[in-house]
């Protein structure tokens, strides 16, 4: 007996992902396929402008497309919507008791939300508590840019502790959605700005690091310096990035630490989760988005050429899938976790 | 009466990209084309494999090509010979008595020769005495991915003194040679990694901005981090910086000391010179490679994106031409201020 | 004194392709900028999204935005109007007096209106007379894949005539306008369709190379087949033909006909006009979109691979700049041919 | 137990597609890597710079590369030999008994010598009978751009006959080897030759669709025209093709002909046959390099747009895999159709 989800924002581009993504998943079944007015009361193949290379699952391609109001035949959603009306929409839902397991940042900020990752903050579940939405909840994944970065962070804050970051990110073209980023803007070019991307990246992380007790998250500490840029690359993102340790850091146990880190997704089995969150690469011109970004189903981070930094400590490159990774695949693993530590249950 | 010029490594792409801008230069006049062993005795268009949209110079396409030995028809000659041999060949020049003005990495840390951008340090030319050389002497221009930075740095340098710096760049493929890189490796992706480079960004903006005084150079002391990656834009390296300054900075000074910046080469008029060496840009979303790569002949840099940098103390994004500002721009405009200072009278 | 005119549809693709290339015009000044409701009012540099790598002529920038009404202080309009408005708003502007010298594709296939190449059918001007605008008037230029295509023609036309013409194209992203084409769906990939376009490539030729009698156009009687793809290039629209002649012509001539073809612009020297209309190129692997589309002003037609065709008789590929040769330039070309022809006088 | 093969050339780019798609294959498995001298003798791992996004398979990655001599710890040898080199050593291995099934064009001509598709001319396979190895023989793919044309066609000449065929082809970069195309000649262009394939298209469809009869292949007489361009897309070759029937034929009729295509690999259930070898897009911007090179393990082909044409009878676009379809896959399906018919019996 699968679980019933519905997904909300289903014809746009995070929404297509979560289709594509929960379309034989063990544990989850998709019975409600919602979006905007325009979209609802169609069949999902004439609403939909389907932008992936998979075809749409058959079995949901005939379904009728719902409105985004909280009466459909399930008790958990996974949001995709826009930002201009998720903030509202996913309030409404999980006042009426629904479990939002949301993408979008309109409520990543909230106080009482989680900012989730599982291998890296699985306790700050324990923040839904908190919320004043009954039997219902929302929970939150990172920005695109940060889930990867997160991960790349986490063994060395818990180990060496840090100080500062530095980060510039090369940024694929599908982090805008469809049709985002004109050809004529990327071809033979790059843009140096990612809208309202820096922010994020400057402030999600010390959310995610963040200590929960009593109740509330004691965010992070770290500095962070964040430049975004998009290039001219499908899917992956990678970022160059240089941190200043708390500790002395022989290079070596850094990346003995990466390679051995497993958490709380990897005990479950979450089946979602990569089999090692990170890979470390020895070739000096890895990792590569191309190459890597579908690695362990685009779930595993790609770390390469850590080297000593002048200014800082370290200065390493990192790369992660933005949309499995960084969204839809993010949001599907932080289910999988609600499920097996018992906050999807009946 | 122009002044004769030979060009070393004449068939290479820097090599094409001086016959190209050495077209119909006011000063300068072509005279020898002198490549390596298989080229010598052909016609220059039968030797070459020309790769710039603009054709070949036609008085050029049928010179014959010469060895790279030193009894060329002229004194001055510029180098776009490859590293493998660029060293002792120059090296026969120089002694021979010619003035080598060379874009090839071989000799810029020597000692007693000049890494010359003209508009940051126009004195180091002083250097040329120190040789030992007789009337000969050899003079080279900085890395590509150092030109642009170099001349960002320097009224900042001047006015605020500079502590670390630290950059990511995103360069274009020209910069490689040709073939270069295969487009297999950066269609939909992109390397982070370009071999040697980061050692020459680290190193060469030192002894750029360093003090000449009493024969010889006094390096500055500015802590450089770089990470340079490669990515699908055919010219035009593009550099995400941060610096931390010396002394207090408003936002506003910096950009006003950027745009006020002009140097010797503006005084004297050279021909190769920009009107202004550096522009900023108040667009957002500005510089970007393929739009402004060619801002006033490609020797002017672009400057966009000044933002307080929260680990260090402000970042900002530049741009420039990497192969005519970054190499055979960079060199005819050292070559150019040599003539008015006398260094290149018969 | 030059003549003053006006542009509708200024803030579009086209528009501002209109506003570059008369920037410097010797004939032409621009005095009037007209758009949309949206755009009318404000300034120019505040209604346009300028796309283009040159910057905003400096005295354009400022000039208010009109309503495309037929009130513009001048006599002659330039029109990129989008095709969804062009119909109406460039026939009362021709029914107010104005000239319209239109890009657009609404009027081409009116049975008075020119659709003229100068070099082709220039007596097609002719057509001016039939028209019921009074004083006024309109004049089109072909589809951006059909001006290279038929210039190219024109000459084997004439000499040995034309049973039939088989055409695969491959064009520029410029040609979808702006934003035009996703980048997520062009990067690594080529889309086999160009909507409505292989219709007008199977349409337009026979009525340019049709001849002009007794005030009408007997068109042309060659069958036509074309196949449209949209690739991964910014600027240039290449096409693989394979003709039929009516006559045996052997391959040498074929080539000195189209090299030693000029035609009315060339003997008039219209400024716009390129000394050659066609170059034939004999390397093997030329003419490319990126090496040749600027040739001349970007308003020569490039050709090469002339080869016997197993199917049919001869096969070639050719080159022409889609938004100059194609367009802009296209139309501005038409102006000064009328202009010399005593269609523009007061 | 797995029937032992060897790869010769087994580091270049077509060999390690043997590698990797080899890797589970369930009736055969690879023994022995062969290369050039310059390879022979290391590891694989150390000899080849493998540039498939899949790793090395672990067990091949420390084998030991043998030199291209026929004394193979197999019968059974796949060659991705370049064809500099292909001629000869081929010719060794079948002489000294070996089966050489061949992705190289030196012997595809041979007259004794099938080129073979296992869904068009299984009984090519006869021609075996007719060399001169005794045990040994050579059996041949066609060209990366032949294969998905000539099954395209296959089920149209059975049923309609075909007089005549013009074919434009936008070919993907690995068809050209690795590094093959510079990344400065192609971003931002088109590239209109592969140099000798339209030869290669204009002449192998002919022997493919040929009557096996008496020991000898009778070629078909299709008249066929081939225009060859590289584009900038990593995998997948579109074709514009055009055809001329022997016999009148509805659309509905053609495009019910491709659907029910199926042949001898279909039948024997094949390993790497697709389910349907054809398939038909009714979408009018498909087939997509992007979108289908990978349909069916990359064995399928596409086919799309299929129209009336105004010169020939009927217009279509297909696209194939051209590495796995038209190369190494190509030739996997050769010897599994030669297994199931008794041809790689001990």
């Amino acid at each position: 007996m699968k679980i019933p989800v519905g997904i909300l924002g289903a014809t746009g581009s995070v929404g297509q992902q979560f289709v594509n993504l929960l379309r034989n998943h063990p544990w989850f079944e998709v019975k409600a396929l919602a979006a905007s007015e325009r979209s609802a009361g169609k069949q999902y193949k004439d609403a939909v402008n389907w932008i992936l290379n998979d075809p749409i699952p058959e079995h949901l391609s005939q379904l009728t497309v719902s409105d985004c109001i909280p009466d459909l035949p399930c008790k958990v959603v996974f949001s995709g919507l826009d930002a201009s009306v998720a903030g509202e929409i996913e309030t409404n839902f999980a006042r009426a008791g629904y479990l939002v397991i949301s993408n979008s940042r309109n409520h990543r900020y909230d106080p009482d939300v989680p900012l989730l990752i599982p291998e890296v903050n699985p306790d700050h579940l324990g923040l839904l508590h908190q919320q004043k939405y009954g039997s219902g909840g929302i929970v939150t994944n990172p920005n695109c840019s940060v889930v990867g970065l997160a991960l790349a962070l986490k063994p060395l804050y818990d180990r060496f502790g840090i100080e500062a970051l530095h980060v510039v990110t090369l940024q694929a073209l599908s982090g805008a959605g469809y049709p985002g980023v004109s050809s004529l803007d990327i071809l033979d070019n790059v843009i140096p700005l990612v809208a309202g991307e820096e922010l994020k990246v400057q402030t999600e992380p010390n959310k995610i690091l963040g200590t929960f007790s009593t109740g509330k998250i004691e965010p992070a500490q770290i500095k962070i310096s964040a430049q975004c840029n998009r290039v001219a690359v499908k899917d992956g993102h990678l970022e160059c990035v240089s941190v200043k340790l708390l500790q002395p850091a022989p290079e070596s146990e850094i990346i003995e630490t990466w390679q051995n880190f497993r958490s709380v997704p990897q005990e479950l089995e979450l089946p979602m989760a990569p089999a090692n969150p990170i890979y470390y690469f020895t070739e000096v011109n890895y990792p590569q988005p191309r190459r890597h970004r579908n690695l362990d189903k685009g779930m595993a981070v790609s770390i390469g050429r850590l080297q000593p930094c002048p200014v800082l400590d370290y200065k390493f490159v990192l790369l992660s899938h933005n949309t499995i990774r960084g969204a839809a695949g993010a949001a599907i693993l932080n289910a999988e976790l609600m499920l097996k530590q018992g906050y999807l249950a009946n």
